[in-house]
């Protein structure tokens, strides 16, 4: 640390990513990324003339993709922000509505990175315990008088929430921000963006990190009432005006034009979601049940931290937290019918030869 | 503006970025961007099996560009921190390093951002005019008592301060953090990056949105001592571990491996720089002595506002700042030979109209 770090930052402690390490190969499940390619209209973006253009600045509005994702939600391009990745997008929400004065909630178990900003901006932040059952515990949010950032489905658990209690929490107080982080919403579930055309106090994050398989490009964006749409912008052009690439802008309106291509891999990883579901529970693992592109499980006997390292030495990536309440669980994106087929056969081998 | 901005953004003025106007083809002189391709290698990536893997997230240390960068100017990628743009780069900087007890000071010409970011950050800021003749006024920065962050070469202005002046200022404060941003220094200059090994208060910020062609991927970095480098990637995963896409780190790595490419593009923008400088003297205007890949100018008979404005209908953007000490100046960046030649004919035939 240098002696110039600001005194509030001395004590920061960052989000950690999952691990990218480089010593062999390995299937990658534990970063909710996916080895399927994104949309074939990507590619053509790639070899385009575009691309001949990258000694100029990219739109700083980015409107040709704001206007794909208007397009593709029924709104329109001033009720929509796009950002480097929803983390960034959910940076600008922190930055913009909520300083030292604000009390916000979020769930204890959740995407870290909301505990994160909420230190690194000062902001008053509490986390509300799921429910025994791990769901969420709506009515101790609405009690808390406090903004409310939550992802739906909420990871690591993949559960989710119905659009009529987001509603309720949304209707409970028009002062209230409700922050909705739909990363996972693509793999089966309702969004709840048609509710931003009701209430002026409603944010829904997406990402194309998972859905669109775009990582990568780490494109986020965010569909809300104009009047935060304008204060969000206004942020961005304050702090960095071209964090999208022109590349990035690029491929992501390609990629969001093709929603036939995406629904399809959609569609796959719901697929391969049972299958892996079914096969664990049948060794005797209990299987969150998923509305996501991973799973959330638990052995009777084998620690999932045991269970994890395994894995690794089997080739396979999965996550682990190493928090109260879940850490003996692991959590293992879905992938392709092969690398789901690899985690099961490496599996039923782990506990053969624990058994043995 | 939505009733959830915070009170502190509700008088936040945001950087202008250079217009990019749709309604038809300009040549486009008013952001220091460049037609030119970037180099032949950034193509090869672009072609190559990697971006098959855009599913999936990107190495949030981004250690590859940062070890080209670090090979290239012959210190450790340690010493590196890259972002999105420089304009990440500085808000790292001022996050990690400044807060409502810092005082900074800039000049009063410069980047607009320097004071974007203090306002964005409540930090007390202090514009120092520079002297009569748009030099920096080095012992006013060091009078200031302030952190400095500079500028060199100067925009718009062009001017350069030679390396001594630079460390002058750091060697004054072991306390004092010193912002060097060189955006302009491949245009001809001495990069003040060597000094970084001897002081521990210097940070030197480069952009490959200028000599590296690639503005459209917005890639920044800066050099320094490697604890002031451990705070900044601090800030960064606690912010957006992920700013530079898997696609800003394979052609950022690429351009800056190709060193002899850039080298010739900035040689050429030299010796534009030199042809439309001095066409623009025998059409009777002060041009700036520039070290930058743009130069500025005034005439003594048309105010620049117009001259601007008639460039712009004759198809050719540059840009003006209504500023004060220089708003009868216009800004105007070099471009290829073709560029440069219809910016000369265009003003011949301006001012031949305007004498008629």
């Amino acid at each position: 640390m240098s002696k110039f770090l600001c005194e509030k930052y001395k004590n920061l402690e960052p989000y950690v990513p999952g691990e990218q390490p480089k010593d062999r190969e390995y299937i990658k499940l534990n970063a909710n990324e996916t080895s399927m390619l994104p949309s074939p209209r990507v590619y053509e973006v790639l070899r385009s003339g575009r691309m001949k253009r990258l000694g100029f600045y990219a739109d700083p509005d980015a409107l040709e993709l704001r206007n794909a994702i208007a397009e593709k939600y029924e709104v329109t391009a001033d009720e929509v922000f796009a950002g480097n990745g929803s983390d960034e997008v959910l940076g600008m929400i922190f930055l913009a509505f909520f300083d030292e004065h604000s009390k916000i909630a979020y769930p204890d178990i959740s995407y870290g990175f909301y505990k994160v900003f909420a230190k690194s901006f000062g902001i008053d932040g509490t986390a509300i315990p799921l429910k025994e059952d791990f769901t969420v515990d709506v009515d101790a949010f609405i009690a808390s008088g406090r903004h409310i950032i939550l992802a739906n489905p909420n990871a690591p658990t993949g559960y989710v929430l119905p659009v009529s209690e987001i509603e309720r929490m949304v209707a409970s107080d028009e002062n209230r921000l409700v922050i909705i982080d739909e990363a996972y919403v693509d793999y089966g579930n309702e969004t709840c963006i048609p509710l931003t055309k009701k209430y002026k106090n409603l944010i829904v994050v997406h990402t194309m990190s998972k859905s669109r398989n775009l990582a990568g490009a780490h494109i986020g964006y965010c569909i809300a009432d104009k009047e935060l749409i304008k204060d969000l912008n206004g942020m961005k052009y304050s702090f960095n005006p071209f964090s999208l690439s022109d590349f990035s802008i690029a491929v992501g309106t390609a990629a969001m034009k093709d929603s036939a291509y995406y629904e399809e891999c959609a569609a796959m990883i719901i697929e391969e979601r049972a299958y892996l579901s079914e096969e664990l529970r049948k060794l005797g693992f209990e299987v969150l049940e998923s509305h996501t592109n991973f799973i959330f499980v638990h052995h009777p006997v084998m620690h999932a931290k045991e269970y994890q390292e395994k894995l690794k030495n089997a080739g396979i990536l999965t996550r682990y937290f190493p928090q109260e309440r879940i850490d003996n669980y692991l959590r293992i994106t879905i992938g392709t019918r092969e690398e789901m087929e690899a985690v099961v056969a490496a599996t039923r081998d782990i506990l053969q030869k624990a058994a043995a």
